[in-house]
């Protein structure tokens, strides 16, 4: 049994790579809903989207996110109507927001709608949200607060970020089976997303850290900080903005309470002693995930961390 | 100034030919809404989105509902979801019910909603809806009580319908200008819609009949049952199964508190006698709109109905 904690894009493509290696069915995945909103009046969760469809092989792979060849006539048809419709919804993908936000009013748990939408997409994985109350990340620029998806999408993480908050985490509860996944794991894996709004979030629910720390299983964590720069997105930037080194030191420091070992990419081998000198391993291989072979190339190298003794 | 009762499709097509043939925006169309529904969560008026659509010129006419080459990619994922998907939402008609049913969340009435479709849609003439309460239309097929879109969509009226009821009628209050635009107008067109599920509907709303009888405008209403047959969908079998006359005449029986004039089909001649009887004028044309030229030549028999002193 593994366990995953998840943002979006980075984890997705570690996850094509890790369940091609290992049985699906004995992989939990624990997915960041800190950038959860509603559009239009539905409910959009981007990341556990993003984690669904890719394992569900529909993703579109080129943009990151969406279905496979999607096409957006009811977002043309909404901007004609005169709304904002810089957060683009594909018509397939609808589908997905119009039954979540359906069953949400009707006080099904976003973890329920999660296993149904799952399991009619035939996923064999378990994919679970951090928890079904709401938390929304909001990040401040200047001396004001925006919501996560208007900085990320709207205004394309263009902003000098100083501070991020997640509103709502002091009353979050972890979502069922999150803290026990952790508990009764092997191994768990920290996918190389961002530290801050994506596996920052997870951490913050109450009982995650604990768990953590408390369980028997072995973590790890891959850098998605390479060679200074985010692989995708605005890690880098982020962690700057917040005083944090925007390195595989830095990220590994903001997991050094419960992380057992950090694996980083080749090119910041130099790292190796600081990182260690945080009280963990470092595992070093080549972390850019180009493509399947090389997902599944970094998914080997990090069950061989856990088939040591 | 003129009004129109509306139901669906008979109204929109009536409507491509008068609305060419007055001023559009000396027009307020009253569009039932006995047959909303919610689909999927969504707030689906299926009368107002017909004549709406119509007016803007991008129905789809062949089906007589929808938008002009809509796609059904939302649908195909919901069905994939394991949702019914009998009622179809097309992509583009897709946009309309989630800015609907977002801004019915917020507390803006259908009617306020209905302005903003129609100004954004470029449409001039004025579209309101009978009331901004639910109104649920029931049908009885043998000794339950099925909605409306049930019987009208998912089981293609193939059953015999023995009651109808509005629920909620007798808490309905006409929507703003539905009362002023009857009073205020200088004629009045029942459309050639259904007289039971459509104009009955309209007519159940409180003080809308009685607006009518005390109105000084001329009202006139075309049948929708042409030779004993409704030109479209089950009006004639509803009828007959409530105990009415499936027929020019049985149509004219409902409206005779308040109409002045009933226009009838050539081939109904010989009914002209019987619906004199009832008190009120009968003209006679050819009333089956096959194309745009028939259209507005029932349009011009109309005006020169308000025409005559």
């Amino acid at each position: 049994m593994y366990t995953v904690l998840a943002g979006g894009v980075g984890a997705a493509r570690f996850l094509q790579g890790f369940l091609n290696t290992v049985d699906p069915s004995e992989v939990t995945i624990i997915v960041n809903t800190g950038d959860d909103e509603e559009f239009y009046g539905l409910h959009v969760s981007p990341d556990l989207d993003i984690v669904m469809y890719t394992l569900a092989g529909i993703v579109d792979q080129k943009k990151g996110w969406g279905i496979y060849r999607d096409t957006f006539l009811c977002m043309e048809v909404l901007h004609r109507y005169g709304e904002e419709t810089w957060f683009k919804l594909g018509d397939m993908d609808l589908a997905t927001h119009v039954l979540r936000t359906e069953l949400l009013d009707e006080n099904v748990t976003l973890s329920e709608v999660t296993r149904k939408l799952c399991h009619e997409l035939g996923i064999r994985s378990r994919i679970i949200p951090m928890s079904n109350n709401k938390v929304s990340t909001m990040v401040r620029i200047g001396s004001g607060f925006i919501k996560f998806q208007e900085y990320f999408v709207k205004r394309a993480t263009s902003d000098d970020v100083n501070k991020v908050i997640f509103k709502g985490i002091a009353n979050a509860k972890p979502a069922p089976d999150v803290v026990d996944s952790i508990m009764d794991s092997k191994g768990i894996i920290v996918a190389p997303s961002n530290p801050i709004v994506s596996i920052g979030t997870i951490l913050g629910v109450r009982g995650v850290r604990k768990a953590l720390r408390d369980t028997k299983a072995r973590k790890v964590a891959i850098s998605p900080i390479v060679g200074g720069n985010a692989i995708k997105g605005p890690a880098d930037r982020l962690m700057r903005g917040l005083g944090m080194e925007p390195s595989a030191y830095g990220v590994a420091a903001l997991y050094r309470d419960f992380l057992d070992w950090m694996v980083i990419d080749e090119i910041d081998v130099a790292l190796k002693g600081r990182i260690e000198g945080l009280g963990m391993n470092v595992g070093i291989t080549d972390t850019i995930m180009r493509n399947q072979r090389k997902k599944e190339n970094l998914a080997r190298f990090i069950l061989d961390i856990f088939g040591r003794g």
